[in-house]
């Protein structure tokens, strides 16, 4: 716990922010003009391998090291009704992610990245978000100091996913609460609720904007307030993978949500984040336009757990294989264009 | 060249279309639904795995044997000044993709996948397709019959794309002619033509259509005069694969329009076939809006080779990845729904 004892010691670090590398990504664009191909015709391919570089300070970048982390959480407001499925789920899911059952497994697999599952507390729930802060600050605090901690410095690049029944209730809270619009911009059907499970959601969530108007503004304090410990966790990752120097692909719309007070406090905080995804949860596009994210695959994914930002890792090594193993022009005696 | 010896012979072909195997994508929805994840929240991933079973007709469907096929061509209307590169450049290419250094190398190697590349006559362009038809029935039907035959019949995925000087050219006047709105619909900046190429490029298009006229509706008829090898030979590959019960990938603009012709022909021409990507040529996106296909991937791509086919080969792996290795709730213990 020796980075973040207090509120006021974690909105200084998300206010002290490490910049990029523009020689990197500069070397990185003046090869890409040589090698055999119409200048940029590998679209967006070719901007993540510069955004690589430019995070790792590395040209070409690398991809030795990928890891998917997912953070797990349980949640007081299931008792709302809000989900589908029962609580106990989140446990039994982080056993299969364990065990290797998971659609995570299976994609964090055929992109060779390490995944690490690290669930939290799963016994002490969060409390109710409609009737009291989910968590205190100690309590907050300790959930973004895990995943901090838990990012390995020498990662080249890094996935991030959750798991916890119910929080995309706490997700489009903290939306509804940071951006505005109540409940019904941001509620969507998250594992699948049905038609009275949607308006016990939304009618959860404009509760709970009620209940915490008079801490409306405070991103942290309402992140700690409406959010989860997975998502506290996912914003310490996201915030030790700036200071180490390492590019994040996020995932699905919880994931996002959690990095948004970030975004809030300072609007650079996620310049070294892509949106690995949009997920088909309604929310999650229109976070992603309020961030300036342009999400890299739309494929109506919305399982969580990294399942998006994981197929993602695909894309970024489709990308950095053809920027390292492509002929030059030279190498190659291909003509250039005639002009 | 026993299975085409005239328009007719090949007209009958492309009316005659073996259909899918509904047990086999019945029974992957069926897979699905046991799976530890809540329903339908792998998207088109999911979808994709039941297309593959439908066409392939085993559940679950097989990609131990995916084949990209790359055909070349060169373009008479190469002389009209509408690509910024050399005619020369398509055997450079050709002998690129055979040296391993083109960007579909790297992507095939990473997807697993069989790269096999056919130039089609390069010394013999087709003819200039404002004053003449580009090619002979004879020369065209040779083509189709050229990719009919490259198809291996124990494939299990095709993905299919092609390289060719000039060649946005034919596939925006072979676009225009079929589905009207005349050269400025459809002409795009292929691999990059400054502002006077793209008018001598639209010039040329509108030139064709008028010089063409005469046979517009007849859409064999047109694909030989206003084509060009390379797409001929896609579309005869695009009919082996649905002989073969072979699900296919298409590539971009060029590739989408060689299969156009099959599908004013037929409606369900194109039913055992996916959009791999949507290309940044603009064109593209209308075509496939006027097909119906919902492409993959939108990663403002414009390369051609099957690039963005072959990227959306590893969407195929990790939809396949997930479906066969995934646990299910039973396996799993994991609790289902409450409702």
């Amino acid at each position: 716990m020796a980075n973040f004892t207090s509120f006021s010691d974690l909105r200084a670090l998300c206010l002290d922010l490490p910049s990029g590398h523009p020689a990197a990504s500069a070397a990185v664009v003046q090869r890409e003009a040589t090698l055999t191909k119409p200048p940029r015709s590998l679209g967006r391919l070719e901007e993540l391998v510069a955004w690589l570089a430019y995070w790792q300070g590395h040209a070409p970048p690398r991809l030795d090291h990928v890891e998917v982390l997912i953070f797990a959480g349980n949640h007081g407001v299931t008792a709302r009704g809000v989900s589908p499925y029962p609580a106990a789920v989140t446990a039994q899911m982080v056993a299969n992610f364990s065990a290797g059952g998971a659609a995570i497994n299976q994609i964090a697999k055929l992109a060779s990245a390490d995944l690490r599952v690290m669930p939290i507390e799963l016994a002490r729930p969060t409390r109710d978000l409609t009737v009291a802060a989910a968590m205190e600050a100690d309590e907050f605090l300790a959930a973004v100091d895990i995943g901090y901690r838990a990012v390995p410095e020498d990662c080249d690049l890094l996935a991030v996913g959750e798991m916890g029944i119910a929080n995309t209730t706490a997700a489009a809270a903290l939306c509804a609460a940071l951006l505005g619009g109540g409940a019904g911009r941001w509620a969507g059907r998250g594992t699948g609720v049905d038609e009275e499970g949607l308006a016990r959601k939304q009618a959860a969530i404009d509760a709970a904007l009620v209940f915490h108007r008079g801490i409306l503004g405070d991103p942290l304090v309402l992140a700690a307030a409406l959010g989860g410990r997975e998502l506290a966790a996912i914003a310490g990752a996201v915030l030790a993978a700036r200071r180490h120097h390492i590019p994040v692909l996020l995932d699905g719309f919880v994931a996002t949500s959690a990095v948004l007070p970030l975004a809030r406090l300072a609007p650079a905080a996620l310049d070294h984040c892509r949106a690995g995804h949009v997920s088909a949860e309604g929310g999650h596009r229109q976070l992603l336009r309020e961030l300036g994210l342009k999400p890299l695959l739309d494929l109506d994914m919305r399982l969580g757990e990294a399942s998006g930002a994981g197929v993602a890792v695909l894309l970024a090594r489709a990308a950095l294989a053809c920027h390292t193993g492509m002929a030059t022009f030279a190498e190659a005696g291909v003509s250039g264009t005639e002009d």
